[in-house]
């Protein structure tokens, strides 16, 4: 079968030349990408960040052409994928210098000594890589999330050779972005096998099925990646599945902020609802709002600025098919109120859509489609009488990756939401909209079930590669056969824990 | 149903006057446990370590009857006992000192800045308890993997509250033991539905299935925990299972360590292989020892020193059976041959047995007997003929808990023994003898599956406590209303990570 590549604006199909992947392609690269795991490992961290260096440098020196590629089969703007490829090749950075600050190893070392259970020998540990990790590229970040994304970066970084399975919104701009990665492994003699992109829905079931792949990082629908999610656990050899599946995302306005600035509240929403035509993960999806004269505020003026954004291109005609079969859901829920909904033209074109539900209507309507994410440009608000139902509605609702809250200074009602924030989502916003998710030490991208498949599992920011490693003890290991992390002279300069006391192994513990 | 306390070595029961617990006991328990998360997980952090402290203070002051009664339930010596018990409650004033460390909450501030990819919010992430834990406690060690054990000292010492399911082998024990963790929460005021023990089959599948659980910590069997883990998978929120679950852990003799000390050698793993009645979960199960002269020495006197240990009760006399259908399953084996047999008495009482195989037999037999853990004073010798022939058997053989190596100065052989060591267990052992696990820092207790459904996680030693624990971010959030890890003034002393930079917090690490 051959991949096509789509536009889908013009719904234009045409045919890369490239074969989908065979499950024989499959056990091959996975087979070789086992093999490069005892070379790439081995190599010193500054050789492992000097190649991510050399991958941003490659993506940027490609940039105008990649942009080109993804404008064409994704419909996003230049401007957000010029802005995402920076991103992008940032991110390749920022995990050269995850790698050089070489806290991610987690290296420990306890001397052999007396204890009240008598003598303890030495013991020392320090994270190793678990081997290839299989990356399923998403559809709505053709770079940031896809073939040179997170999941890629910071594996690459954790010392683990990578297998991509490419999304078939975006297969051109996939096999563009894998050649800038391999011109890079090429330019800095990585070892054969490092990289792989396949191709093919059934490519990606046997990357999962695979006996050498190790992990598997994953962001799409909540349906993909547990179905996948599933198949990972029923291997003879269960592997960890970092599955990062989206949300429907809440977000509370007080009556305090309501009562404040309804108006410029409500238009920053209609600017989050629909970025990138509303397929963000993090899109706030469920609006919490007064049910009061400020909350009909901000509700028509959310509806007055939606109704002003023009008509927005999804990543494909399926994407929008499902977004419609989403709306009309919502429109036809007994329970909900249609103030704005898609003009319903059928191909990738769509318009903003919003509805309102009374928390009350919505208290009643456990598990449905009022519960459930809508990929792309809409959100329902609820609109809540009293702080009681408030709190009610919202422990009625699915943890997310995201929890925002809008307040006013001395807000009444703050404290008890932040409180109890950490349960609903494992990013806590103050007065920001969620859609952008920056990379940095802090970031948490990622959230509870059902958001995400692994609790504690990040796919942006520097502890996104702690998915990729175990730790190892070695017990009464004379230096010559000590991983360099463990050994007393501490040749690599990273923290060590020595005697359970922290040593930061140099002056600075970043040198970014 | 009444709980029985069954002593092995008359097997005489006594009805201790506790029911088994029922799922109504186990949904009221573990709502309990939720409504005191909050509550527990907010008391600062040197409350926590006091409460812990306080915990061993108890369990040290109900020594002599602890003891008894476990001495009464397990057969194991006394001596033993008291060891493991000072074991135990040094590890609740270890998890004292991780807590006051605070390490384990990996706080990381970024402040706002300016970025490639525009402004950057301040994002301030740190981790938070999961929620309730669901211990099972393990039949081979009454005090340190049970009831006050090192899965409820680190989901505690994490700010979580637990549920223990107490093994049938020593109810009274853990009845006794649950009563001094009772009595230390009292003292320190702890909130109502800290802490809360089950009895029962029945309710260890209740408390894996009860909403209101966050995690489990698993030590036993693979049948069973492998059988649990399928089951919080299955869970309409599935939760992280964490199964120690024990494995035939490797052991190689180097030919040059056979032909240096191959007497010493021997008389070492005849202590490692029998104590406390072979029921270490790691015991050194599969001896990869040469075929030459050299290694005949080192069977003879293995052989003879085993036949020295006197006869050995078990835990239980189902224990026993379980030992004695291993150890005749493997004399049935053809490829074997049986050295030292068990004198099948039919009671808790059991001799050790010892079995040899051919390296080359042994690659011809895969997925027998021959590869899987036999729980108790038994061992396989595994004999090889040449290095590369050593290391296809070891290829061929499970991931475990620990692999040790035994080998002499400037050995040639043991270079590539090394560096595949991380592959074929967490704990990686140089000329010492597996059994033990010292709780420290740097202890790793844990294994690639399937010796641990987790490769990741430990259940010994200080990073036990990241199992029970997620990171959250928050995004832009007045310091009013942050987490005292994460202000700026760094109210607790903790390391934080700033703007990617590492701050100790202290002067010292770690205050033990």
């Amino acid at each position: 079968v051959s991949v096509l590549s789509r536009n889908p604006e013009t719904n234009v199909a045409r045919d890369l030349g490239i074969q989908e992947s065979t499950s024989e392609d499959v056990a091959k690269l996975s087979q070789a990408a086992e093999l490069a795991v005892e070379e790439y490992s081995s190599r010193p961290l500054s050789w492992r960040a000097e190649l991510l260096r050399t991958i941003a440098d490659q993506l940027d020196a490609d940039g105008p052409r990649l942009v080109a590629l993804a404008r064409e089969e994704t419909a996003l703007s230049v401007q957000r994928l010029e802005n995402e490829l920076r991103r992008t090749s940032f991110q390749f950075r920022f995990f050269a210098d995850v790698v050089l600050d070489g806290s991610f190893l987690m290296a420990s070392i306890d001397h052999a000594r007396a204890s009240p259970m008598g003598p303890l020998s030495d013991l020392r540990r320090a994270r190793t890589p678990l081997g290839p990790v299989g990356v399923f590229g998403s559809s709505n970040f053709p770079f940031a999330f896809s073939v040179p994304g997170g999941d890629s970066a910071s594996a690459l970084a954790a010392g683990c050779p990578i297998l991509i399975k490419a999304h078939p919104a975006h297969p051109a701009t996939s096999h563009a972005a894998f050649q800038a990665l391999e011109r890079a492994a090429q330019l800095q003699s990585a070892p054969e096998g490092l990289l792989a992109l396949l191709f093919g829905f059934r490519a990606g079931e046997a990357l999962v099925d695979a006996p050498a792949v190790s992990a598997v990082g994953f962001t799409g629908s909540l349906a993909a990646g547990q179905a996948l999610w599933r198949r990972a656990n029923a291997r003879d050899r269960p592997i960890p599945f970092y599955g990062e599946l989206g949300a429907a995302n809440p977000l509370v306005v007080t009556n305090a902020a309501a009562a404040e600035r309804a108006v410029e509240i409500a238009k920053g929403l209609a600017g989050s609802v629909t970025l990138g035509a509303g397929q963000f993960c993090t899109k706030p999806g469920l609006l919490f709002v007064p049910a009061d004269g400020n909350g009909d505020v901000l509700v028509s003026e959310l509806s007055a600025a939606l109704r002003q954004v023009p008509e927005m291109t999804m990543l494909s005609s399926e994407i929008a098919d499902h977004f419609r079969t989403g709306t009309r859901a919502l429109a036809d829920h007994e329970a909900g109120r249609t103030i704005l909904s898609d003009d319903d033209r059928g191909d990738a074109n769509v318009r903003a859509a919003l509805f309102e539900v009374t928390a009350d209507a919505y208290l009643r309507s456990p598990r449905t489609v009022l519960r459930d994410e809508c990929f792309g440009p809409a959100a329902i608000m609820i609109r809540y009488r009293t702080v009681a139902e408030l709190h009610q509605a919202l422990e009625a609702t699915d943890p997310a990756l995201t929890f925002s809250v809008f307040f006013a200074e001395n807000d009444p009602d703050v404290a008890r939401l932040m409180q109890d924030a950490p349960s609903k989502a494992s990013r806590i916003i103050a007065n920001e909209y969620p859609t952008g998710v920056g990379v940095s030490w802090s970031m948490q991208h990622g959230g509870p079930w059902p958001s995400t498949t692994v609790s504690w599992a990040t796919s942006v920011g520097a502890s996104a590669i702690e998915r990729w490693l175990r730790p190892v003890t070695y017990q009464n290991c004379p230096d010559a056969l000590l991983p360099d992390a463990l050994r007393d002279t501490n040749p690599l300069q990273i923290p060590q824990r020595v005697d359970g006391i922290m040593h930061l192994g140099t002056e600075l513990g970043v040198r970014g």
